[in-house]
């Protein structure tokens, strides 16, 4: 094959596969927020056909043959189109160790454990799921194998998600985090909890709603490039800078739980959109890594969403979204309530301080797992154990303890991780964009604009074109280092609570 | 190609077809219901991709060679195996008059005619959608053209929707319809309007909402299978017996607009569930032509909806979901008010005397436009003339004009008559519904699970294993007749306004 054939070849597959992932992605948001509950079974064999076509696609002998060619030639090419290369061999890679029936059968198993899952959430009935992460986990430990025998397995899928990452990595990260954050949480156990008697009772689900949409109008982001639904779990996803999607979930008693998943998936939404004209369509488009993701939504969510100059732009808007629930309310109260620290249960609600401690349970949990120590059946009771240990708690039912999160229905183990390191890039990216910019005055006035030029001109436009650990050091101005993370939790936490 | 290969060939078809059917209707769905505004581009393009694909399938010499086969041994076809195979051809002879890059444009032409037609229509604008109905109405020329040129372009067109329909039938059914309903219509005309002042005013769009679930449930549908969203222009899509959408459109100071919406799209949606089992995922499934899904929606919308049984069950429903707003009122006065005829601007909230003139002027004009005889941009002023001339009523905009209705944006052209066929249908299964069982006891109980199993067993089962016209037949007992059209128009509105 010719260059110019293989860069045709590259092009058309480019062109195929974001149609595929283009309609599996509307199918899977359709599934998750409109269609009918009865619906999975015929949603999981058009995926699997669908699915099928990809993995046809991306194993063909042309496309070998249009890696090899473009590999052979790559003195020749730009760095886009190399990093093109490497992003389809590594897809083709993948998708080659797993047989198109397995492959096919395992999209049809995760749309059904996504139903079960949900089923099982609302009855808190951690059994009714567990054959279905056994079964989720067996192919993730035979897809490791496949891919890396000389391996542990777990090592092998924490790649997946960040190129990188490895539990050499994260073991000592987490064991800093749990060393150096215990005192700071225990400390902050033996102080009052702020005041956030103004945030209890009923906040109307449409006052909510209407809540949202002012929200994402403060973040900058345009709606008619960007929609919001409603599902059991929040999520984004995105198919080109002029079509994002983002989800939350309302519960009437508890504002902050959507105000905060709106602030979180909006900073997903904020990247996916972000990404350069030119990058539209190609491999390249999309986020870099799992983790660069959410330390884009982690970003917006803590760095911008729990500071005191956010919250003085946030309170007028909140106050007129629910008239008279805020009266007296100060900037600098909602601050202190928005930043009430303290164990909990339920990981996407959770204070900064304690949120690494969450997925750190998630992380030794999937470990287990996928090295073989752990039985899906007896991951509630690991998991009550982890809670009570790390974070105190006592966990009631699985509704608020395993069965919490979508993720490994989805088929997404290794994924957890990325929520903490994202944090951790979020908070160096933090101290570099202070030296660049006035954040501060600038969000105070409710204006985001310049916090998210510096995110689109630094991380955001460039895709998928560097490696997350490139990104990272590019935007930071130095290596990954994760004590400005600690650093910034001491500080703050310091502060708010005069520690 | 062997029998047996050949059957293979066409269940391996069927099944990759449904999924590519499944994903592009769905990808149609969330564009009409939640997509955000500038996804259609985006869209339009991943449409053309998976559309290609289709007709690359269809078209494939291994589908010709399947379909030889499969009418070479005609003779030890199953019915249901013969009928398969007719469709099936019937669709690759459609696709191969049309080169396939044509077809891709052709569908990304429609996703962005969809969109300017959704501005145009709010502004009010026919001039920025007629370059697009333009196109439109030159390529469904061209396919007509090419499918068969010995015959007017139009009937080819009424054909595809209607088998069997052409001007030569339908301009003496409506010339029929024009003479026997135009005395009725101005004799009504002079006739007191009923009192329908207890529906003017507001309805709240939430309580609406719910009211859309109270009446999904008094039409027996169960919500597991059938979901429902919200789009400018109300309609159904189908995917299998467990996965069927309707979709509505509020309007707070018109209670009526979306309540016979949902009846409407209801019965649509009452027909794609209760296809049979054993017809899900084949050619089989849906329903069996345009004509008899609108006789099925219109069959609840009116003979149904708009009786005086039904308006006793309603009531109560209506009163609970609407406290306060309908003290005093009897079924009667319901009856009578969701009845009031009269020359009005919009098709789908037009009562059923003059539903058959909207349907006319739509059929009149597109003969026209497809016979050459009229340029798109002209449509506005035929419209309003004959909107004057059949109906009597001055067209203040395009809004409530020639941009009303969905269907030219999406490329049918051909359809409209298939409401008036299947109203006429309607009727003449009224009657032998009538003959069969007591439709009316249960009814005004709220019962309408004997209509539907009538209507099931008769009509919907069968999916697409029947022609309409025999279908028709079978259920109704005789040849299709559109005097019980006429009658029953004539009894019921003699009977309402003392005629």
């Amino acid at each position: 094959m010719t260059l110019a054939e293989a860069r045709a070849t590259l092009a058309s597959l480019e062109e195929a596969l974001h149609a595929y992932r283009h309609a599996m992605g509307v199918l899977n948001i359709d599934g998750e927020t409109a269609a009918p509950k009865r619906s999975s079974a015929g949603r999981g064999q058009t995926l699997a056909v669908l699915g099928g076509v990809v993995h046809e696609k991306l194993t063909a002998p042309s496309t070998r043959e249009c890696i090899d060619a473009l590999y052979a030639h790559r003195s020749g090419l730009t760095a886009a189109e190399l990093r093109r290369a490497e992003l389809l061999k590594e897809q083709s890679d993948e998708l080659a160790l797993v047989p198109v029936g397995e492959y096919m059968a395992y999209q049809r198993l995760l749309e059904e454990a996504g139903d079960v899952w949900h089923d099982a959430k609302r009855a808190s009935d951690f059994p009714a799921f567990a054959p279905y992460l056994e079964k989720i986990v067996d192919y993730n430990r035979r897809l490791a194998a496949r891919k890396d025998a000389s391996k542990p397995a777990y090592d092998v899928l924490l790649d997946l998600y960040e190129k990188g990452a490895s539990a050499a990595t994260l073991d000592p990260f987490f064991a800093m985090l749990r060393s150096e954050l215990t005192p700071l949480i225990l400390a902050v156990g033996e102080k009052p909890r702020p005041d956030a008697s103004f945030l209890a009772g009923s906040f109307p689900v449409d006052r909510q709603r209407a809540f949202t949409d002012r929200v994402m109008a403060l973040m900058g982001i345009d709606r008619e490039d960007c929609a919001v639904a409603e599902s059991e779990h929040p999520f984004t996803d995105g198919f080109n800078n002029h079509d994002v999607r983002i989800t939350t979930h309302y519960y009437e008693d508890a504002v902050l739980s959507s105000l905060y998943s709106v602030i979180h998936e909006g900073g997903h939404a904020i990247y996916e959109l972000g990404v350069a004209e030119a990058l539209q369509g190609t491999f390249l488009a999309g986020g870099s890594s799992m983790g660069v993701h959410e330390s884009q939504s982690r970003f917006y969510e803590n760095y911008i969403g729990r500071s005191l100059p956010f919250c003085r732009a946030l309170l007028p808007v909140m106050a007129d979204c629910f008239p008279g629930r805020l009266e007296g309310v100060t900037p600098e109260m909602l601050y202190r309530a928005v930043n009430a620290a303290g164990p909990g249960l339920i990981r996407i609600e959770a204070d900064e301080l304690t949120y690494a401690m969450h997925v750190m349970v998630r992380y030794e949990l999937e470990k287990a797992l996928i090295g073989g120590d752990l039985k899906a059946a007896d991951v509630p009771g690991e998991w009550n154990a982890m809670y009570k240990k790390y974070l105190g708690v006592d966990v009631p039912d699985d509704r608020r303890g395993a069965l919490q999160d979508s993720h490994w229905s989805g088929g997404a183990i290794g994924y957890f991780p990325s929520y903490a390191l994202g944090s951790a890039y979020g908070a160096q990216m933090l101290a570099a964009m202070e030296r660049d910019i006035d954040v501060w005055g600038p969000v105070a006035a409710g204006d985001l604009s310049p916090v998210t030029a510096w995110l689109r001109e630094k991380i955001h436009r460039h895709g998928q074109l560097l490696t997350p650990a490139r990104l990272v050091e590019n935007a930071c101005g130095g290596p990954f280092d994760p004590s400005y993370y600690v650093a910034y939790l001491k500080d703050k936490y310091t502060a708010l609570y005069d520690l």
